[in-house]
Order: structure tokens, then sequence, then C-alpha cells
């Protein structure tokens, strides 16, 4: 934890503490009316379809403050939500942000965090309109519920994919989860010899993914200007063979995956190696990454191929063939979704 | 806590749970285009303003599960929450519920607790369209969303009262905090004798109001068919005095207000002659009662005069009078927000 000055929140109280730190908010979207104050926010979509998402998260569960900064975790709480509402191919407009603190937090730790959110409200032309504060005996966890609009012919759900169409992922995979595995194992050498400093400069890309990842935007705003609609669609957040279960059950069909075009980055390569991990495993089962998975007809798959940010990795096929990846050995194996599963953890 | 089955939550996984939970989920509000099950929820406003709030609640701050049933913690979560919309004069139409809970939770236990939250969705037409479950290690976390829709001339904020309106109630005050207390006197005699059963059974109605109270929705639904706008209005969630203060500060006005007229339950009265505390402090300073406050003009005044469930008690002056209250023996006492301070209460 950075070492900074500690205000006791109950100094400022809960009215003042949300004064504070919601002071200097800024409006982006020119579609919220009534921001932090009132009873509600109020908004106006100008006719536009409403989309919303929450998701929450746990210090102990979803990150951990010992390595986590805060301005990092502020700034993935809101892009980790907004992410949602860029995988129905829309565009995030509001958002509102509960936490539940401990008062072992000063007023500057949660300024810090704050200051996160904030950021990447700016970054994403997002604004913050209200939420709540509340005392929690330990730790930390963060609500976030994020609101977005489109049209209603826009608005790509999970379902909606069809024999023969192409599967394609933004980015490169499996990053965030190698990240992960890079603080785990700093901070367990750590605990080990408190005069052990961590070794992270090798990681910047792998720890970027996982401390401060960004949401695909840019990817909705290129469909938008290619007139691409893709046929279904969801957000990586739980690894990628969780999510193309979710998109098959929901579509009704199969999916024939090729492992040697799943996008990895080097570093993420070089990282599984060194830990004794396969990478695809990394890129299957790690979450986290906040890419977007989508289905395209050929016309439209015509229009992205050149891009080399997103990556065809497999087709859609008949339900009865099952989810299956072809090996880099040229096998076909079952997929087993794997995800991450939060009710597992032990305490 | 009642003695139910306990199957893990683990045996679901966070699917197989969020699956189980939302499985029977209906739609009432005729504005739902797509609820739980994708990235977002998608809703149609049909052109109305969007309204939106957000509340944490918090086991050992806001609830003590120790008497606390959860089918009326599920319903209270919402009407708490929907209240913010009624104090907008505004309609819920929609809500996401995000929970956090130890895995000492079973899901039968979650699944009362669904319950009760789904009976307060059915009492007021209001969909559940999403949210988060996650785990915690220890006790249990619920943030509600609600979102609501009005037409932008019939919004009503905090501000917009202004000198000589009068200052109203809806039901009557103070229940819920003096029905708290006897919750906690009861959990103290059982902590000490195991053997001593609670004594409830002449508390009924303001236990009712701390353990499953309801929004006034037919509070709105009564200034629509009368065609009154109040002019500032408020939820009372904080207590009387912390809520007069929010309207004053924001509406930049005065406030004189008359004890006598404070509405009190015989039951609330007696209550704190009980526990030898000032029944009108109970109505100034507890919290919960989800009642409204509002301020009128004249002419709307007149069409609520006779009804039993509205009560002025106190009018708006200028902003230099202060916010007073003149007692009983008719002196003027100038009035301290209190509220609830959820962030002075020790861990």
């Amino acid at each position: 934890m950075d070492k900074i000055a500690f205000t006791p929140i109950e100094e400022l109280g809960e009215f003042g503490l949300i004064d504070f730190l919601t002071k200097d908010l800024k409006n982006f979207s020119g579609k919220t009316i009534k921001s932090v104050g009132d009873d509600c926010a109020v908004i106006d979509l100008q006719g536009k379809k409403l989309l919303i998402s929450t998701d929450m998260m746990v210090h102990g569960v979803h990150f951990d403050l010992d390595y986590f900064p805060l301005q990092h975790l502020g700034y993935k709480a809101i892009t980790s939500s907004i992410s949602d509402i860029y995988a129905m191919n829309a565009m995030a407009s509001q958002l509102t942000v509960s936490i539940a603190v401990s008062n072992h937090f000063s007023v500057e730790m949660l300024e810090l965090l704050y200051s996160g959110m904030k950021t990447a409200c700016e970054n994403y032309q997002v604004d913050f309109v209200g939420g709540d504060t509340t005392t929690l005996g330990k730790g930390l966890i963060i609500c976030v519920t994020a609101l977005g609009y489109a049209n209603q012919e826009d608005i790509v759900y999970r379902k909606g994919s069809a024999k023969n169409e192409i599967l394609c992922v933004s980015g490169d995979l499996g990053a965030a989860y190698t990240g992960l595995l890079i603080l785990e194992r700093e901070k367990q050498v750590y605990l080990v010899d408190k005069e052990m400093q961590p070794q992270l400069d090798d990681y910047e890309y792998i720890l970027k993914r996982i401390l401060r990842p960004e949401a695909r935007k840019d990817i909705i705003d290129f469909f938008a200007k290619m007139k691409i609609k893709p046929t279904s669609m969801i957000d990586i957040s739980d690894g990628l063979s969780s999510e193309i279960f979710h998109l098959c059950k929901q579509s009704g069909v199969g999916v024939k995956l090729f492992e040697d075009k799943i996008p990895l980055d080097p570093m993420t390569y070089n990282t599984a190696r060194e830990l004794n991990l396969d990478p695809t495993l990394c890129a299957l089962n790690g979450g986290e990454d906040y890419e977007l998975l989508f289905t395209l007809e050929a016309d439209d798959f015509e229009k992205v191929k050149n891009s080399p940010d997103i990556t065809p990795i497999g087709h859609i096929t008949d339900e009865d063939y099952g989810i299956k990846m072809i090996s880099k050995s040229g096998n076909e194996h079952p997929i087993k979704a794997q995800g991450w599963k939060v009710f597992n953890k032990s305490e």
C-alpha cells in the first residue's frame, strides 16, 4: 500500500465523504440532466434503448489490495463494468458506484480509488451520476452499475450466431491471467522474505492487463464506422472457453476453434512457459482480458480481415458438432468450460 | 435464523446459482426488452426520462441477520431502493441486484432472500433485470440499483421549494426506529439467557415498519390522480431532521416545523415512552421510515388537506430564519441534523 496521509473517514461522515469524492465530477455524455446530489440521477436517452449491467468486486476475491494500486483498481472497476455495455454493441454513457469500506481506509485512500474511476470516466466519456458509500467490518467492496444506449436495431446479444459464421476475438488473450500469476508469485516471495523487492520490470504489458485493463470501445467504434454488425457478442471476463459456451448455449450452435489461431502476446506465451503452464490453457481458462468475442457473417468478415486487432479463431457449426478445438497437432478435442468460479474459492 | 435445508452454494456454482435464483422472474413494467441472461438488460423507456438510484446494505450495519428474516430482508432491499425513485415523483420500473455472500449461506437461504425480492417486485410491478453474485469472507452485502421513468415536467427534485409553501409528510414517523430498538433489546435479553423467547407480540406494527417497510408508490399515484406536483421532495431514510436539512440546503430556504403536528403512531409513542425516549426525537432522528417529505404550494395543499395519510407539519421560510421547531410548549428550538451516520459506528 502506498504511504499516504490518513484522514479517518468518520471525520467527514457519509455526506461529507460523498461531497468530497464527487466534488469535481464532470459530465461527458450530453445525456445527464441531474447527476449526484438528489434521490436519483436523471438521464435523457433521447429515444434510444437503455442498457444496464451491474458488477460487484470484492477484496480477496476479485482483487488483492496487497499489490493492487488503488488508482488502478478504480480504473479497472469502471472499465470492467462498461465492457458489458460495449459487448452489446452499445455506447456506455453513465454509471453509479457503491462502495462498502472498512474504517481502516482513509479519505486519501478513497480519493486515490475515485481518481482512477474519474480518469476512466473521462477516457471513455462516461458520466459518474451517483452511488452509495457505507462502512464494512473488513476490506473493500465495489459495486458498479453501468448504463448505455443504442438504437434497437444495433444491439447485439449473445444469441444470434448461425452455422458457417466466423468466430473472432479482439486483441490478445491470457495476458491478464499470466500477469495475475506473476503478482501472486512475487507476493509469496515477499511474504517469505520482507527484504525482497518484487521482480516486475520484465512483465509490464501483462501486469497492465490485469491491473489497468481497457474496455474495447475502439472496436465498437470501428464496427460503427465500417457498418459491421456482429451476429452475437460477449466480453471475455471469465476466459475464452466459458464465453464460447455462453454464445453457443444461447444461439444453439457449436464451434470449431483452431488452437493455432488464438492470439497470444509473446510476453503471455513466454510467461506461461516460465511458469510451466500451457499458454493455450491460459487463454482458454484465464479471465479478465475484457476482449470481445463475436461472430460475423462472411460479408462483414471481409471488412475486418485486414484489421491487426481482430483475429478469426474458428467458425460456427451445427449444435450437434459440439464445442471443439483443433489442436496445433491437428487433433480434435472437446473444450470444457472452466471459467472463473468464485464460489469454489476457499475463504 | 430459520431451520432450512442447506445446499452449499458451490454445488451450483455462480452461473447455476444465478439461473436458479432468477428462473421464475416475471416482467411487469412493459418496458423490458431483455432481462437476465446477457451482458446487459435492455430497456425501452418509450421517450421518458430515466431515473437511477443505487443503495448498498451491509450485514452488521444496515441489518442484523440474528433477527432479520431473509424474506423480509429481500423485500426491504427492494422497497427501500425504489423509494428513491418515488421520491422524484417517478415510477419505478426495473432494478438490478448484486449480492456478495459468505459460503456459510446456503442456496435455500438465498432462495428465501430472493423470494422476498420477487414479492416486492410483483407488489410494485417492477422488473428484476440483472445483477451479480459473488462470494465474501463473512456476512452478506446487497446492492440494489433501481431505475424509474417520468416525463421531464413531472420530476420533483430536492431543490424547488419556496417561502410560504407547506411542508408535508406521508404516513407516520419514528416507527421503524422504535421497532429496531425493540429488536435490539430482545436480542440482548436472548444473548444473556438463551432460554428466553423474545417478547414481540405487542409490537407488530413497528416491527413491520423496520423489517418489511413499504415504499409510498400510493402517494405518487395519488399525486398523479389529483394533478398535484410537489415543489420539492425527498424520502425519509435517515430521519426527518436530516431530510429537512437536505431540502432546505438545496432550495436555499428555512423551515418552521411544529412538534405537535409530527405524525406518530400510538405504538411508536408508547414504545418510545417505555424505552424512556422522547417520541419526537425518534421521529426527528430515527431513520428508515421511507415516508415522503415534500413541499406543496397552497393550491395543491387544498387538494390533500383531507387525506388521512398526508400531514402538514410546518411551512417554508426565508433561509435567514433557519430550521426551527416550535415545541409543544410554544418555544422555538433550532433543529440539528443528526441522521444516521454509518461511518461513526464502531466495527
